[in-house]
This record gives structure tokens, sequence and C-alpha cells, in this order.
């Protein structure tokens, strides 16, 4: 009964085979390789558009360098108040572009609207040089509330940016979960809209440690190879991330998998919320549920081994009393059910 | 008929005369001279305590040195969502840190409330090491919008922010307004209350270019000599800051023409209140005025040679159509007269 | 015929055996499973004492974050000028660090020593604030030029940057081949002699892509845990990292595997050493050779199929003429005859 | 008998003067005043070039931003070894530019030439994305050791980085000294044989606080404004630093103040030679003479009340033994005369 994060299941077979697999002869280090080669240019056949690729190992690095290719070290990063960006990377942000400004914005479940974005803008106006000057609008799909952006939505928010003079960055670190739960493809979901630059996560959703940086205008991409080496992110045995991307990217694995942590998570979510006293706090949309269980429960729950943490952000709708709970490829049915069950009992 | 900023004016006559003798004979450079060392001392009198003193030449400096010896790069600082380090420095502070996260607080007229603050610590709660650990509070004293924090205020705050293991900042680019304001001691209105660091302005009431960083712990100050250095704030001919501290700081100057700027401030504050279809937004508690024109006015006194800028934060409370007005130790009551009367007849 | 780098050498089937059975079952992430720990613990045994140790992806991450925290932003790291940390991560000690200044020292054969230490110390006073404070003395070990420091040279490197007020940091990327060419034990090499942190390499020896920066007192850790975090060196699934490590240290598996590359380095330098027109640029102590091979003769061997590339070093004995040559935990005996005959035959 | 800094000195009188005409009247902050303009489009006339200027108040910060904007943060800087901003700036120029690396070139008497800049490059070949690339040579001019490069030497060296991609930077805060050396144009000392980037100093030689940083192609200033604000380096009472140009400029008072230090240290540099047992280290160019004195005898001048200090680098001729005099706009023909008698009768 393991809903604490979808970075505790390990890595899917097919993923680990691959790598087993990447180890045999020699091979050019640095990304010279011709596996790494082939897997960076096999992203530009998945998003149907040329495109300059970078992999790295965590999503903190594929954001944060992301993110300095796209603004001056002074400006202004406009993202939602509890996105990764701003409450999970320990101002990895502020670190990889070099004193960049985030500007947090509040919205409800995770979401940023063009509201939100226009109130902001207007609120931090263009003074140079006294203001720093906006230059990103950062976004996440599917959201740390579990939420999913549509193409529409994305489309607003990607012009009102562009409009403004800002660059859009995605960070995708459940952008395989968001796809699965649309039907969108690739490119409907991140350039297609006007993203301008994709944090493609793989580790989440069974990869070892595997993220892709996809730049859609490959100028944009501008000095990133520098960037990467220089944060020590340039992996001299490459291939390894390459394999795992290789899998990753085969027979839709990457949506076979997101796929089903999805449905786990519509099952626990159908689930807890038949349960009297439990509430759900924010749409089912892709592999996290937050929910609110009754006084006492959440001891009960953990004492019976099962793991999930307590979620606190600044849009918190629910005082404090709200819980994370996430599924993952490795879920199963029968999780869900014995859990399900353990909740009747303890609520 | 000025009234677009504080540093429009020019130096007080008392500053110019001493830094004029100032430059007789040779002195020491980087602050070895004996009137820095004296004019440092000096503020241990004015506030009755033995304090780390430096000097640099403005307030973006002043902020951005004394926030960077009191959070690791990674830290983050809770501030007002309108203050001059959130908003005007261009992301000095993030740059000046290393890389620290602002988080801006919103608050009614400038002030940060003990609620506010705490619910901004609440939302964003300790994670080591994901999240940014929240390391400082900075407080401007006299806002930006014009008010001032009691001693009460400021005590409640920085026993917040302590008991949150935060140090705790006061950018005063207007200290001066504030003890003027309210007739509280320099110490009452600084480390008696709480405040860890001050950044004490002098440019805006009157010197050439003139702020010092008071450190009320002396071992506090930790390196802060070398962060001035290789940042190039370390004058060579300190002396010529020190001598506009040594005038400012003789027989009450710094409150004698703060004390001015104030009256003016009031007597402008209550004759636009007189005038019908003039709203004023914020109480008047120092030496800016945020006032509402009604439509074409403000274009109008323009025409007539009137200076003053529209005021755009976050938090405006008038729906963008807010100027502020800002007087100084050089305005006189006549142009609060002759201004009031262009007001009249341009509503 | 590859003696390109360590790094083509893809990992050793023990370490991609490892990294398939800690797949097993759900972990908690970000380093708090049990694997981790018990791994983390295994360093203290090896080196015979209380350690506090990190895992990281690359050698250019353990170097950056360990120098970071050894010194303050403004600080200055005396290290080779053919060093790593100078020469080969793109600036990235200058970015960790904050910006602190690197003062490149030459030497023989990639070697500091105490005369030449103690000439850039003079050279560059200690004149706060002006002079960047000199904070790190970093050695590497092996070198980059194939040589071992004795533990005699070690120690008498070590009290003199101690005497200076330096901590002492050691890039071990090829520490195991150092270990195995000296005979010595780890704490012979390491902290005994005065090394305060090591970077223990996994990576170029048989990993996939394991680092550990090993602190040998544990306050000196200090901050590490935040600054890994925020430049995204630390793994959600840092199980998978542990596990090469754990395959890695059992049963010296890591001194088998750098003694065989070492001992395959020692049969090609002297299967080169006498051919004519061949010469040895280095004495080879570790697995590297460089050598200086007739006019032509590269191009002969590039066509025949062996990699291996020209090493251009600001110390470069050689003009400009000299070849790096690198073997291996892979590198077989055939392959070192094959390419001595190739040798042969091109000269 | 001050002999210690040429800032040891105030301020010309022409200088003060003009700072305390700036006084009258409201104007602009942040630059936006008429004296501002003006001054920075006299730069124009007297280099013969449409330029972009800005002004700052130390020579740190002009040399620091002005890298900033020519060198990406992973760039490598070749210098001098005994340059400014490599010894005397506390790691500013790694500061401001967010990391560069500097790489120091040892040269005779302070002065790079093409052998040297050819070796390091060589040394340092171009490895992307390995080594730092190299962006920016520096040149100082004059020297710190008191020479100066004649516009031949100055084109061969920009020739040579122009041809290596680098843009090159000339920190002048001695360039008035050198102008006054050489009779030649202050065009014929930058643009002309290729300086991209000049540091014009005004601080040493008058002025109170006041550099500019010169770009001949406007284009290349590129976001200095934003950089310059975010450091706290732009004054919201500019007029001040621009009024100390304004007379620094007029009626070549720059060159007389500088032609008058030159004539001063020639005075003093002939004097020494011609007592027993002094020897003067360096050609004396500009307005700095080095010299060794005989056993005890510096401390003697110092017991009289000579100021001067030793010079202590990692070039320097004297093994240790050298002192470092500085004459100025300030110092007269009896000081010499007092000194080289007291030199007389210490040596």
């Amino acid at each position: 009964m393991n809903f604490a994060s979808d970075n505790w299941a390990g890595a899917a077979p097919e993923i680990m085979d691959a790598v087993a697999s990447a180890n045999e002869g020699a091979a050019p280090g640095y990304g010279g390789d011709d596996l790494t080669k082939r897997v960076e240019a096999r992203f530009s056949e998945i998003f149907e558009r040329d495109c300059a690729v970078y992999f790295v190992a965590t999503g903190g690095a594929a954001n944060g360098l992301a993110l300095s290719v796209m603004t001056p070290p002074y400006g202004m990063i406009l993202c939602h108040e509890e996105s990764h960006v701003q409450m999970d990377e320990c101002a990895g942000p502020e670190f990889f572009t070099g004193g960049a400004k985030l500007l947090p914005i509040a919205g409800n479940a995770g979401k940023l609207t063009t509201n939100a974005v226009a109130k902001a803008l207007a609120g931090f106006p263009h003074r140079p040089p006294h203001g720093a000057p906006a230059s990103i609008l950062s976004l996440t799909q599917g959201t740390e509330c579990g939420t999913v952006y549509s193409a529409d939505e994305l489309k607003a928010l990607c012009n009102m940016g562009h409009e403004a003079g800002l660059m859009v960055h995605m960070d995708g670190a459940r952008f395989a979960n968001a796809v699965a739960a649309t039907g969108l493809s690739p490119a409907e979901l991140s350039w297609k809209p006007g993203i301008d630059v994709l944090c493609f996560g793989g580790t989440k959703n069974g990869c070892i440690a595997a993220e892709a940086v996809v730049f859609f205008d490959k100028a944009k991409a501008c000095d990133f190879e520098f960037r990467r080496k220089r944060a020590g992110h340039l992996w001299s045995k490459m291939r390894f991330i390459a394999a795992q991307f290789d899998a990753y990217l085969r027979d839709d694995l990457w949506l076979k998998l997101a796929t089903h942590a999805n449905a786990m998570a519509t099952e626990l979510s159908e689930g807890l919320a038949a349960v009297d006293g439990v509430e759900i706090s924010y749409p089912t949309e892709i592999n996290e549920v937050f929910a609110v269980f009754p006084d006492g429960a959440a001891e009960q729950l953990h004492e019976k081994g099962a793991t999930f943490y307590p979620w606190v952000t600044p849009g918190d709708p629910a005082g404090g009393k709200m819980h994370r709970l996430i599924t993952s490829f490795k879920t199963s049915p029968s999780d869900i059910a014995a859990f399900v069950s353990s909740v009747c009992n303890a609520c």
C-alpha cells in the first residue's frame, strides 16, 4: 500500500533490460555514441517536429538548465505558487539561471489562468531597468495537484505569454500522464499550443533517471551544451540514459505506463470518494489523488503499513488536512482495493 | 512642483559642505581613514548599541549585501510583494545572495502582518532539502506605500521571524522618515523590537550617495567586508561617503530633513483630500502621498509642469489609477500650495 | 583497440547485476532507502573513519559540490594548471561555488610540489579584502598525467595547506587506480596524510554513473544536502547509485578493476617504449599512457581503427605532439598486443 | 611624503566645484538628467566615435560589469597574472560574470605579449563543452607595474584576440596616465588598435568616485543597464558622477592631472635611481615607481612619515623586496625632493 511517491517504484522491466543491453561494447563518451544520437532523433518523430534534445538525470536539472537558457540572469519567471520549480527544488532555478526571480502566482488546483497571469504582469509592470523584466512563463503539465491543462487552456496561456514577450516553459515531469489522460498527441500538448521548451520526464514514470529537455526551436537551445557540462549534468557514459529513453519511447511504453498509473488513481479516487467522511480535494486527472481523511484515520492507515504524506502548500483548500496519494506503473488493482478497504475500516 | 521622487532633489547644503571639507589632505583609502572610523563609531552612539557599520553608495547595494550575509544562497527571503527588494532592484537580492528565493507576501498599505507571515510560512513548510529553507524576514520602514510600522508591530513580526529561525532585515531607505514620524528613538525602531540588520538610508533624505548597513550583533556581519569589495562597493576614497554621514548625523540633521519632508507630505495629503474628486489611497505617514485623481486631471497637471508618476503594484487598491507624489527636504509650502491649487483647477 | 577514455568502456558486470537487483520492491526516494544508508555507512569502514558520504552521478558534480562547501564564494582554490577542475569542467567549480577563483599552478607530470604551492601563496599574499583569500588546495589522485602522489608528498602538501588555513580537496576520479598502484590503504592516501574531502570516483572504473563525496570530518559537510538538491544532483531513485557502490566496494571489486586497468597500462607503456621512435612522456603509474609517436604514425593507427586522442595542456612537455592512451577494466592483453604491433608497423 | 596610492589624494578642486554646482535644482534620477546625457555624449567626442557610455563609482564595478556583458558565465578571461581583475578585486569578475574563469598569464613588467597569449590559448585548446571557452582578452593600460602598451603592441594583441574569437577589454583605471605618457589620442590607445570595451578611470586621477564604461560598438553594450541596476551600481542621483566627468573632461583637465602625476613619478624614479643601493624594478612610464631599497631603509623612511607599501606579486622580479611608490595630481616637486633626500640619508 505504497502511495508515497511515483519515485518509490523502481524502474519498469523494459527499461532495466535496455540499460543492460546498452552495456555491450565500447562507445564514445559524453553523448557522442550512436545510441544517444538515435534516441535524441527519435524525439523529433514523437513530437512531429525537428527538435533539439538534451538528456539529463533529474527533473531539477532539466528545469534549471532549460530555464537558464530562456532568461537573462535578472529576468523574471512567472510560475504557479505550488509548482515544483517554486516549492521543491531548493531554489534551483535561481541557482541555474544565475539569479532570476520567480514570481509565484496562485491558482485553483495547481493551474494558472490567463486572468491570474494577466494580473501578475499588470502588477509588475515593465520599468527597465528597475523591475526584473518578465522573461518566462512556466507551466506544469500534469500539475502538482494532479490536474491537466487542456490544449485550449495551454494555447491561451502561451498566447498571452508570447504577446508579453515571454518564452513558455513546460515542466513535464508527468507529461506522459497528461498525454495519456487527454488522448492528445505530444505535439498537441506542447509546441502546437505554443510551448517553447518542454522538460519531458521519464524518471517518475518507470525510468531509473532520465529526463529530456526538448527545444522545439533548435536555435533557442543556444548554449545548453555548455551549461549542462558546467553544472555536472553531462554524463560521460550517456548511453545509459539514452537506453532508458530508447525503451521508454518504443512501442508506446511511456504511454502504457502512464495510462496504467492514471487508471489506478481514478480507481483509488473513486474508491475513496465513496467512503463516508473522506473528501477528494482536486479532480483526479492523472496519477495523483488528494484526500482529506477524518481525524485519526491517516494515523491508523500508516500503522497498517500504508505510505503516503500530508500535502501542505500555499493554496491548500483544506486547511492543512490534505494528504497526497500517488499511483505508479507498479500499482495494482489489489493495492487499491486493500487500501480502500483499510480506509473504510479507519473511517 | 516636483513630486517625482525624493532622489530628484539634490543634496542638503550641510552635506555638500561636509564633502568639500573632507577633501583636505591625504587620507588612507578603502575606509582606513580616521573620518570613516569616527563616523562608523557614531552609529553605535545613535543606536545606543555596539554596531558593525559598513558604508556603500546605493540602497540596492546595501540591501543586496546585507541579505547576502544573512542567508545561504539557497535560502528564502520573506518580503512584502511591493517591497523595493522584490520590485525595484532588478533581481539584485537574488544576484547578491547567489540565488536566494524571494517569497512575496501581500499586505495592505505596504505592511506585512503576523497573520500573513504565519500563513506564508505554513504554506511553504520546512522540508529539507526540498524547499528553499526560509532564512530572512525583510521589512521596509517606512514602507513603499508611505506607511510606518509601530514598534509593537515590528516586535510581533520580529518575534515571529526569530521563532521560525529567521533573521530580520530592515530596508530603511526611509528610516529617517519613520523615526521622525513616530518620535521613537532609532533603537526603538530597530534592534529593540528585534531587527538584526538595518539598511540605514541617507540618499533619499538629502545625501549624495550614502547608505549604511548596520549589524546590531557585530558577529553577524561575518564576511561583509569581502562581499562589499567583490561587488565593487568598497570605495577607495571612502571619506567622501563618511563625510556625508558625518554631517547627516550631526545635530540631528537627518531628522530635521525628514521631519520637514514628512510635514510637507501631510500638508499635501490634506490639501488633496479636500479637493472634490481626489482620493488618498493610503494613510500619509511619511513623505509619500498616493492619490487617485479624476480622469484627465493628471495629464493637465503634467502639462502645467508638475512631475509625478503613476504607481502600479500587485496590491494596488485603485485599479491602476493611483499616482505617487513624493516630498523631500527641499519641498516648500509654496510648492504644495501651488500644486494643490493646480489640482483644484484640474478637477 | 580503444584507448580513447576509461568512460568508453561500459560498466562491469557486477555493477550491472547490482543495479538490476536494486530494482526489487518499493523504496523511499531521495536517499531515504536502506540500501543507500547501508552503502554510505560502508564508506566509513573502507576508510576506517566515521565519514559523511554523499552520492552523485558525475565527477564534475562531485568536485563542484565538494568545493562549494569548502570555500566562500570569493575564495581562491589552488590547483594544478592541468587539473580536471581547471581544464575540463567548463568553469563548473566557479559555478558551483558562486564565483570562487581558481589559481592554476604549474608542475611536472600533473603533480603539485610544496615549492610551487609556497610560491603561489607568496605571490598572492593575503590582503583582505582585496585579494581573493586562498581557501582550498585541490589535488588530483591519480593525476591527469597518469602519475600518483606518494603518501609523503600528500602529507607535505596537506600540511602546507593547513598551515596556510586552507582545506584540502582531492579529486579522486581515479582514486581506485592510485590505491591499486601504491598498495596503500584508502585511509593512507586520504585523511591520514591530511585530505579533508575526497571525491571518490566510480564511473571511470566500471560504474555506470557513481561518485561519492566523502567528508572525513562530518561537521565539514555542512550544507552539502541543500547544495546537492538545488543543483539537481539529488536522485529521487537514489538506490540505483547506491547499488553501484554496493557492488563496487564488495570483495574489493573496485581495486580488482583498477589493478587490471593499471596493469594493462604498464604493459602498453612498456610495449610502446620498446618501439623505435616512440617516446613515453610521463611515468606510467596508473591507467594512462602519454606517448609521442613519429610523424604520421597516429594517423595510420587511427585508420586501422585505434581510438585515442591528442593531449594538449599548458604544461605539455612535448610541444603539442603528445597523445593520451587510456586503459580500463575491459582492456585485454590481446588489445595491448594488437595495438603495439600496429604501432611497430606504423613507426 | 605620501606615495601609498593615488587614491589617498582627495579630488581635484575643479572636480569638487563641479559637484557643488551640480546640486542646483531638481533633476530626474537614475541618469535621466540632462547633465548625465550631455557628459555621456561628450565621450563620443573625446573618442572620435559613437560610443555607449555608462557611469559607475568604482573601478571594480566598471571592470566586473564590463566583463559580464562580454562573456557567457562559463567563458574564460585571459589576463595578466598581476592584473587588478585577477589580484585586487576579491574575485569580483567571477561574481559579476556569474562564474567565468580567469586565466592568469605571466609577463614582464605587467605586460602581456602575443607570444604569451598564443601559448596560453594553445595550452587551453577549444574543446566544447569541456574546457571553458576563451571569451575575453583583458589588458590593463597603464599596467599595474607602471608601464604602458604602445599602440602597436595593443594592435598585435587585439588582432590575436579577435582572431581567436575573443573580445578585448581594457582596464583603464590609469588610462589618463597612459594617454599622457604616450601623447597618443584616446582613440589611438583604444578602439583604433582594437579595444572593444574600455573602463575609463577617473577616481585615481582626481575624481571622487567616477568611472565610465565605454563600448565602442554600441550594440555590444547589450544589457549593461540591467546588470548595473541589479548590482546596485545605478546611482539615483547620477548627476553627481556626471558632474565629476564634466569637469574632468573639460579643457583637458584629465590629461593635465595625469601629466603632472607622471612627471612627478619620473622625477622620483630618477632621483631614486641616483641613490646608491636603490634599484628601480620596472621602467617608470606613468605615475608608479617600483623600487628595491637596501635592507632597513624602508623602515627608516616609514618612521620619518613616508607612506608607501611593499609590493608582492606572482611575477615579482625582486624576490619580495620591492616597494611601490605612487604619485598623484597632488604630489609636489618638494614632496619628491624631500623623499629622495630622506632616502639618501637612509641608504
